[in-house]
């Protein structure tokens, strides 16, 4: 089986293939979802966690995001040793998976006139301007989310089904997802799409923005604008510190 | 672990800023979700209570419903002396998730020039006054939630995924909801939604109604109207009759 | 525990509420759910099947429907002298249950002019008419059901989560449904709907048309229409020959 | 109970029965879906996998597609010496069940006036032609597909629930999937046409697409067009190759 570090590769390239596919299929022309609206653009990403999180969460624990794996760290959950290493996987994972989705929808990013469509399809962009308050719905959003994975993961509340063994040898990794978890992660970012999602498009993870930032700017996509770096950080640091403030929440009160 | 009066108060926050911001999202203007429908309402509520009550189940087994802990009480599942505690955190709570709401949404409330969009968003209003109507409509979609949430807590009746150990310490909190217990609840909120919702909106909780519409009257919303006191008794009666009612059909016929 | 006729009551009733309810919600005007379409129709009845079955899974097998009875009898599953009890049961519930949804949107029912739409909250019209097309289309969609239903609850073939101990005292009643088979045949009913339904909007069960249809001859609905006779029989027929077609596969082939 | 081979062939008949006629409830004029969008349509074949892989995921394993057997064989989960009469009752399946749409839907056919929507009804075609962009789109869709099975029905990562006992007698057939199995491919359909549909329609499985371009060459469709052979190859091609691919990518990887 492989390295925990391919795991996270290899499990946030197949959620940015899927996620930055579900954001192209709406909202590029010509597509068969064009236009489908906000409930295909919440369940096709809550889906791409559930299935990218299944493929690897034996492998790694299914991270897939640097503020669960700093969020878990904070928490006295995960070696922060492995930290740099998994968010490492993770930002290149995504600038692959980006990637992948590129090649797939390459024929309708040509039949695009839009330039901030294209780079929407990509990375997260606030509705309405507004950094402060953006970093604070990103927080909260992904505090959400820390918050109730730490909960599913925790084997002293949930059952064998929720969350599995330890995984990745010799005890570093210290959280993994069992059958249902995965499912319920799943449908726990559906519902922080559906309901936290107005004001910035929901990041919620540092590698799920800046990943397929940086894929834009690498790739040569016909009538692109810059990959709008000014507001690059918020999607960053807002989901670490909603990190770090679910694992303060969790040890202070469950 | 927290007190169980804690744990109310946090899960009934998590859910009403899901909740009010699933609202907000569909509701209000220039949000990623804008006018996104009925579809994205309910799932979104649906999955408010199942993310919500997963984190708290086994804090307080996660009533976040004054109905909820009336109707348990009245059918023997619960201690009515903790009743006044749980829904005391129960409204505290809310008032906090819609506090936390409006910080997140507060860009898109500047937007909104419609009073009444801006107080739906916090609180429910009937599609068609008629108050008795109105509340009978609110206690059979209350009584649909209670009973089933009195079958599958159920140990006699329900797997132990269903339904967990009694939680809270000293045996006084007597319902806990396991790994497909709040799956299953946060289903049958998406059916009552869909299928209940059309007349007034489905409070079907006292704490979510008159929580949000307390911090509507608080908080610094600009061209804001009045929070519609009139109504107000309807969503707090009608699920306290509904619970009770509940009860009773449990305890005649299962 | 109520007597399994009370049980297939109950649920039937249940039944109509919420899945008459969706029907009204997003056909009849100023509701919150108006023309919210047919993901919502599909998902609608689909987690009333759900709830409906949970609440009386282990009190009757929640058949709830003359075709599951007839079905499971005729698969050798279910005893036959039960079965007049248990259709009866189904009809006078789900005749109850519209009645009960009428109570709630009256008020909608008021506000529509054209009784064509009214008639279609109550029971199923062809899009297109022809008879023979449209029984067929209900025995294929009923089949559909009857036969997943068989598979799932059969215990040498799902797992204890799916199909409970045979329920109802003194081994009548043999078919029960577990934790993951009442979620399982929720989700069965979403998929008829949604790729069964187009030609005659999926009654699939005659209590289900039926018992309507006699509510809404007899509610004092304002400008109704008659109840469309010369089709009822279709919806009753189609399901039952479905039901018996489907377990005779059964029986020859699992 | 049924050989396997019989097994392919009834879960491919009902699979496409149901895929099919989500198709033709969204496409075609005057059905109770017409015009309900991507939702309806990603749900709908999600759904449709997940009910007719429950009917034989314990006679054949429920494999319903030429990809997922190849993949099965190429990573030694499954005999090929039985991979041909696989093949050939799950071809032979989709041109049935195709053809038992078409008795449901005829009437809407005749309603029909678009030669092309008539036959997209039955199989895929491409939004913007490009034959080796879609040869890769439909590949990559498959790859995630059987790669995300591989891992499901390993019994050394997977719960019993995930996946069954051998199945098949003589243990020819090695992977069958549990209750909770089927409902995960199925949301997996549900996340890879949501995500990596747009381009190509996601066929995804060679019968799928196949079997219907020759029951609508068959059929007496009225006004019909040629069956656009010269795409064929595409979605059986395409998907074949995914299967191998993540079949080495899980021998290499997992």
């Amino acid at each position: 089986m492989m390295h925990p570090y391919v795991g996270e590769f290899v499990g946030t390239m197949l959620l940015l293939m899927l996620g930055n596919g579900v954001n192209a299929n709406v909202s590029l022309p010509r597509t068969a979802g064009e236009g489908s609206g906000w409930i295909v653009i919440s369940i096709g990403w809550g889906m791409s966690v559930f299935v990218a999180a299944w493929c690897v969460a034996e492998v790694s624990g299914a991270h897939l995001n640097p503020a669960v794996t700093v969020g878990l760290a904070a928490a006295g959950k995960f070696d922060w040793m492995m930290a740099p290493g998994y968010i490492a996987a993770q930002l290149l994972g995504a600038i692959a998976g980006a990637g992948i989705m590129y090649a797939m929808y390459r024929d309708h990013f040509h039949a695009c006139d839009d330039p901030d469509t294209k780079l929407g399809v990509f990375c997260t962009a606030p509705c309405i301007s507004s950094p402060l308050r953006n970093l604070f719905t990103e927080a909260v959003g992904t505090a959400m989310l820390i918050l109730a994975i730490l909960v599913v993961a925790d084997p002293s509340i949930a059952t064998p089904l929720d969350s599995s063994a330890p995984v990745g040898g010799g005890g570093e990794v210290k959280i993994g997802l069992g059958t249902l978890g995965v499912l319920r992660v799943g449908l726990l970012v559906v519902a922080i799409g559906l309901c936290l999602g107005g004001p910035t498009g929901y990041a919620i993870n540092p590698a799920r923005d800046l990943g397929p930032r940086i894929a834009h700017a690498l790739l040569p996509i016909p009538g692109k604008r810059d990959a709008n770096w000014s507001y690059s950080w918020v999607p960053v640091v807002g989901p670490l510190l909603g990190g770090v403030g679910a694992a303060l929440a969790y040890l202070l009160l469950w």
